[in-house]
């Protein structure tokens, strides 16, 4: 698919069911007798991916969840049982030293998204799609993701050549993106009419390179367990708002802060909490003070080593949803 | 005075008049004919201070202004026209390049004080003190500050020697601190029956490294800059929630931002707005959500190279009124 030739399918216009039949049928007669290959993370794209290909492919697709050591706590396993039991077997892959090892030494935000690019696609998903015998890469590239791309603020991606794969002609490798036509509010509704439970289809986005993307500066099993933990919390007050998007970001910089009368200096969570559409405008939602108040308690109180807290309060533009 | 025998004098047995013509009568009779120093700051702690011994010692006090490079917008010259004008003069004296330079390359918060106190006092103020011929230091040290020393939160201090004078047994110097015993709320009462302005007896308290104090990393002028700028917003719109004490951090941590559509890697200002009786403990003051996104915009539009803002929700303790 050339993304020239996309035409967003507006929320107005948009039929699940119909839209299901006729991206099934499509599916199953693309693949045939052939096998398709993806890689689940457990957000709603490739959730309802994942699920839209199982009732079109059934056992000729196969599902890799990829543990990066980057994930939430638990998730990887969570995630793989919560399919297993709507019965689509997804294979746990666990890469956690791998990706540990490749950010080591890594501050720079744009070399650690590449890093963690390199090393998901090439490295560990790469070798998968080529061990598989799949001809067919399923990716829950979506609407937004497209206009991004356009626009120059996401860095245009060709799958392929990022799997390390690029002989597609010679060897008939096929891409194939389902959802492309939709924006985030579409695509929830298309999980919940694929069955997905509510926690998959009313979870918030979370970025490609994980946790990575909420540590500023390098990146550690440490500094992961740290910003795991605010996440947790951040995740447990704010799921209730019913904002777009809510995350824990753990700082490099160190300030000051005192425990038991002596100054200790120790590191900062930053929370943000987004109202939006489709992320490409945001802003901070409005949380009453009492809540603001028991996040700084608690991840003053629960995370080791964080002395400080802050809740974000700038728009999107010129702040981005994320930090890294 | 040591301070096993400082006794502090609560609000409610405090009498501003009484406590001045006291302390003037006191003023008066130890210094004699000498001379007595002082260097303001413009805050409330200092200014108390010039004016008390003022109205004691009237042309026997010298009082000086050093500007540092790091104090706020225009400050240096509209503090020493205000006590000009309640003919009190006070001695500009220029040593922008000098602190400068002396915190060239430091980005540890502890190293940064030190620097600054000893540039401060012992390369600057310690000469002028020693050219004026003054045996009388006075010194703003209020009852926090003891109490801080006390805890170890704060570092003992010993002006004379930060002042490189350790020979005040042989030559007589002596530190005199007439606002000891009182805490800022005290200290605020006696500077308004003092007869100096509200800028003054209501102004926030702002640290002694000054701006250095609200960059975290490396100072520099461009560094300071943008902190100074960001200070005028925040003052201008925090001043009337009539809170403790408001400012503005610049963080190192670089974040990503958008504008006009393209990523910019940029930079974070952090607000800070305090409830607290006296410094000890702190809660992050409940600013109404149209206020703190007004700074969120003002500061991302008005101050160049920012496109992130966050407003402190932690309490002291952990945290601490500053970072640095």
């Amino acid at each position: 698919m050339s993304s020239a030739v996309i035409q967003e399918i507006r929320l107005e216009d948009f039929n699940a069911e119909a839209f299901i039949k006729e991206k099934a049928d499509e599916l199953s007669s693309t693949v045939g007798n052939g096998i398709a290959v993806n890689a689940l993370s457990g957000g709603v794209d490739s959730s309802a991916v994942t699920m839209l290909a199982h009732k079109a492919l059934g056992s000729k697709l196969k599902s890799f969840f990829i543990d990066t050591g980057l994930m939430r706590e638990g998730e990887p396993q969570h995630i793989v049982a919560l399919f297993k039991k709507m019965g689509v077997r997804v294979e746990l892959i666990d890469a956690r030293e791998l990706f540990l090892g490749a950010l080591e030494g890594i501050t720079d935000p744009e070399e650690k998204r590449e890093s963690i690019t390199e090393y998901f696609y090439k490295k560990v998903f790469g070798k998968l799609v080529k061990e598989s015998g799949a001809k067919f890469l399923l990716q829950g590239t979506n609407y937004t993701d497209v206009e991004e791309t356009l626009a120059g603020v996401k860095r245009q991606h060709n799958i392929l050549e990022q799997l390390g794969i690029d002989t597609q002609e010679r060897y008939g490798y096929k891409v194939l993106e389902p959802i492309i036509q939709l924006r985030k509010r579409g695509i929830r509704e298309l999980a919940k009419t694929l069955g997905l439970p509510e926690e998959i289809y009313k979870r918030p986005p979370f970025p490609g390179p994980a946790l990575a993307a909420r540590v500023i500066g390098e990146v550690t099993k440490e500094r992961v367990a740290t910003v795991r933990k605010a996440t947790i919390i951040v995740e447990e007050e704010l799921s209730k708002t019913g904002a777009f998007q809510y995350l824990a970001i753990l700082h490099e910089d160190k300030v000051t802060g005192v425990r038991n009368g002596k100054r200790e200096f120790g590191s900062q969570i930053e929370v943000r909490c987004w109202n939006s559409k489709d992320a490409l405008l945001g802003a901070p939602t409005r949380i009453p003070f009492e809540l603001l108040e028991k996040l700084g308690d608690r991840i003053t109180e629960e995370v080791p080593g964080v002395v400080s807290v802050t809740y974000n309060i700038a728009k999107k533009p010129p702040s981005t949803i994320e930090a890294v």
